[in-house]
């Protein structure tokens, strides 16, 4: 029988989220935007309308949620703050890592991000993919090998 | 402190989108079949149940909004007829591009797409990735430094 | 006019789901653990609560879905109990294919896979990618070409 299985190390990476957007918005009417500047870096315009910011917020809780998933965040001991999403000129969701989710994307050999973001009925949902360098992964596990005496 | 940005030019981008069943089925109402024609490229067949119609035209939907995304569609101008979005002989969406769309996926190096379509519980959600060239995207860089005199 | 179509062989595939944790949570009041052992290959510890058995089974149905999709199943025959979605040490979901759906895989020059999942407000979300081998699917090509007198 043939078999085949994900690789431990697969050329493209993927996360994806689903979040309620009424569950972010009961969050963010206990946290306020102290939440909402935190955990999200996102500078929300207190004149906008309520329903606004939580899809907003919805949508980028999502995008760092999908990251994560793409780092194996939990079980690597990540902490949010070393994983940022923010906006480009042209609308799009960058993604910005540092400290340990940095360290823990070059090890994966992941050379290019992309996040999507979504919202509509009541829900927020993102997909990221990372792209991962071979040679890149292969030279990191070489110089493992040499660590090792 | 390492960094790790969303290149400018990832290897593969990815657009995703969510669309409520309930919305699309609203607009489909006061449109008709006009809408699914000239904006989702759609023949319906009127016999079909209203609520088929409805999944077909939000997975349809969603998928093209995925594929917008993708091409950052809103912030290149880039108009809904440009992007096609149909089903081969095998049930998967086909991505087809004109136009502006069609320029914009050369200026990024896009050599393939692919698009999935789900729908359950009254949203449907459509995945898009596009995997890009290097070589052709400097290539296209080259073109465009020669062309500046 | 340009044109850029999906490529019949693209080098990133995807595919997408999305299921109501309602009509999974139904299916398995129904069938019960026959239904998670056959179908999902799921050991429920029959001591956890309803509503965390039916989220799991829920991700757990999207994410063989998902990978259903990127192997185009339904249309070329492929049997449920070829794919298997199981969960590393990690807890990342892991992509186990055997019969003819690896042998589907091997066809499309499948190399890697990843998968997500994601369940909030009463759904499930998961998206996979696979990467594909443009060598190895000319290898295969070229192999049918000679079996072919």
């Amino acid at each position: 029988m043939r078999r085949c299985a994900r690789s431990a190390d697969p050329s493209v990476r993927v996360g994806c989220d689903i979040a309620s957007i009424r569950e972010v918005r009961e969050t963010y009417a206990r946290f306020g935007s102290r939440y909402a500047q935190r955990v999200l870096q996102l500078d929300l315009n207190e004149s906008d309308a309520v329903e606004f910011r939580a899809e907003t917020l919805a949508g980028r809780f999502a995008a760092l949620e999908a990251v994560s998933k793409v780092l194996d965040a939990r079980h690597h001991g990540l902490v949010p703050a070393d994983i940022a999403v923010s906006t480009s000129a042209t609308g799009r969701p960058v993604v910005t890592l540092s400290g340990v989710a940095a360290q823990r994307a070059g090890e994966l050999g992941i050379r290019s991000w992309d996040v999507s973001i979504s919202h509509d009925g009541g829900f927020a949902i993102a997909v990221a993919v990372a792209s991962c360098d071979s040679q890149y992964r292969h030279g990191h596990l070489l110089q493992l090998r040499k660590a090792i005496p």
